[in-house]
């Protein structure tokens, strides 16, 4: 629950997955109060979204409030289905989505995400990360990379996506690592940075022995003992590795931002950077929120 | 149980990870009996391999036996730890491990695996049936393409092992398949042999790209209806054409042999089809069954 004293002007609410976080604005725009739940629209059906919005946000309330959602929450298996705008469009492009409440005094907006029907693509979430980026880095063009369990390469240019390319690469290290027989030769956790950069020069040279690399990580294991916090650190470097090898026609001679978790940003920039390819890491949580402020500008006309 | 009118000369056995087959033999070298069982080496502990083996070959014992076992058997969690051999090395290598037994009639011998220091690689197994190969082929110099959950691809010549290297794709296969948000969008079952074909092109010629056109199949179910079926086919596309890419060292300009499950090996052999590689599809049981004849003859011999 959140802090009963404060009321809001306005409510942001970034709704993904697995996770929900919520913000209290102030009509000048500054964060009141932030609260969270792990009530992710995973685990959700259409009818519990407005439940548990208000278990976070209702103390926040006092008479009719806007709310301005983005994320998984306007998917179809969402609370209110979301379209797609298609690129190349404004990273907030039209087409808010309405979603119905019970309780007269919400009205709910959630954000629409973006597709690109060749290459088939979509996203959702990401879209009001960039706006953000754009909003504080106004007339920036070049690329945004914003790792994650889906890592999305978007071209920006004139403040729109012009097309944007995405690698399953945060999943790919989840499912290999427990899911594998490499689960028997990865630590769950431990770092080694000279097998991270190791493992990632190996897949730049040769992304397209992955299969064979992974398998390697277990061969070593057995033969030349190598430990589970550098084997996984190598997997890491490997997947990381294949991914700048298959997006180089994103971020080649390109300005590069990294929105994501600063962990894993971290190693993006320093990926990069071995390509001699010099990228910013922005905070993820300052650039949704910055976002979502934006969309409800827009909102407001 | 097996057929109690039956009497072993001698008995082969491939005891993997998941399943164990046995096979009587005659002292001429033809199969009087086969019999199997899902109790494999991933289920058992040490102590129990020998009432398993009893459970399935036991009515086929009058007096002392040799059972020659190749497989998972001779790992370190197996029944006995039958050490790999170094490459360059000949299929059936010294060394074979004796599985101590309660029944004094038993004599049980398990063939050991080949290791390769560097690049790291190890297989268990497949070494005999490459060993019943060149049994059945003398003086074939080539590469053998052992096509399963771990794809070996072994060069060889004068009847040796020069070296080795492991492709994860049937692994990553089922991970991607039934552990990622891949799920929702590839069948259980069902083929489109065009849709194969085309992620095999799309890998070779792009193999860095495979995390993308991973997420593509997801990507286009949503926007396109992409069919269950055709993107179950699309992966297996996808990574079969990428482990082409990382394989063609091995198999480019080479006499080719494809051993393993027919279904899968006929799609590495029409795979190979496509870039001009004739390959030659070998029954994987009978060159076991070969495999564990040679050996038993060495032993003998």
């Amino acid at each position: 629950m959140s802090d009963s004293t404060i009321k809001a002007n306005w409510i942001a609410v970034d709704w993904g997955t697995s996770n929900m976080r919520a913000w209290a604005m102030s009509a000048s725009g500054t964060v009141l109060a932030e609260a969270c739940s792990d009530k992710g629209m995973g685990q959700l059906s259409q009818d519990q979204f407005e439940g548990v919005l208000l278990d976070v946000v209702g103390d926040w309330i006092a008479g009719p409030t806007t709310i301005v959602a983005c994320g998984m929450v306007g998917s179809r298996q969402g609370w209110v289905e979301a379209p797609y705008a298609a690129v190349p469009c404004p990273t907030i492009p039209d087409g808010f989505a309405h979603a119905v409440t019970r309780d007269a005094a919400l009205s709910v907006h959630v954000i629409p995400g973006i597709k690109q029907m060749n290459p088939a693509d979509v996203m959702r979430g990401e879209e009001t990360q960039i706006s953000g980026f754009l909003a504080r880095n106004p007339n920036w063009d070049g690329v945004i990379c914003l790792p994650g369990t889906h890592t999305k390469w978007a071209h920006i240019s004139a403040q729109e996506v012009v097309s944007f390319q995405t690698f399953m690469t945060g999943e790919l290290f989840a499912t290999i690592a427990e899911q594998t027989v490499l689960q028997h030769s990865i630590a769950v956790d431990g770092w080694d940075k000279d097998a991270f950069l190791a493992g990632l020069d190996t897949a730049l040279a040769r992304p397209e022995r992955l299969a064979s690399r992974l398998f390697s990580l277990r061969a070593e294991g057995l033969l030349h003992g190598l430990d589970g916090a550098s084997a996984r650190a190598r997997l890491s470097g490997l997947l990381i590795g294949a991914e700048l090898a298959g997006s180089k026609p994103y971020w080649l001679g390109q300005q590069i931002a990294v929105i994501g978790d600063s962990g894993l940003s971290r190693l993006y920039v320093d990926a990069l950077a071995t390509q001699g390819a010099p990228a910013t890491q922005v905070n993820a949580t300052s650039v949704t929120l910055a976002g979502l402020t934006a969309a409800y500008q827009r909102l407001k006309g």
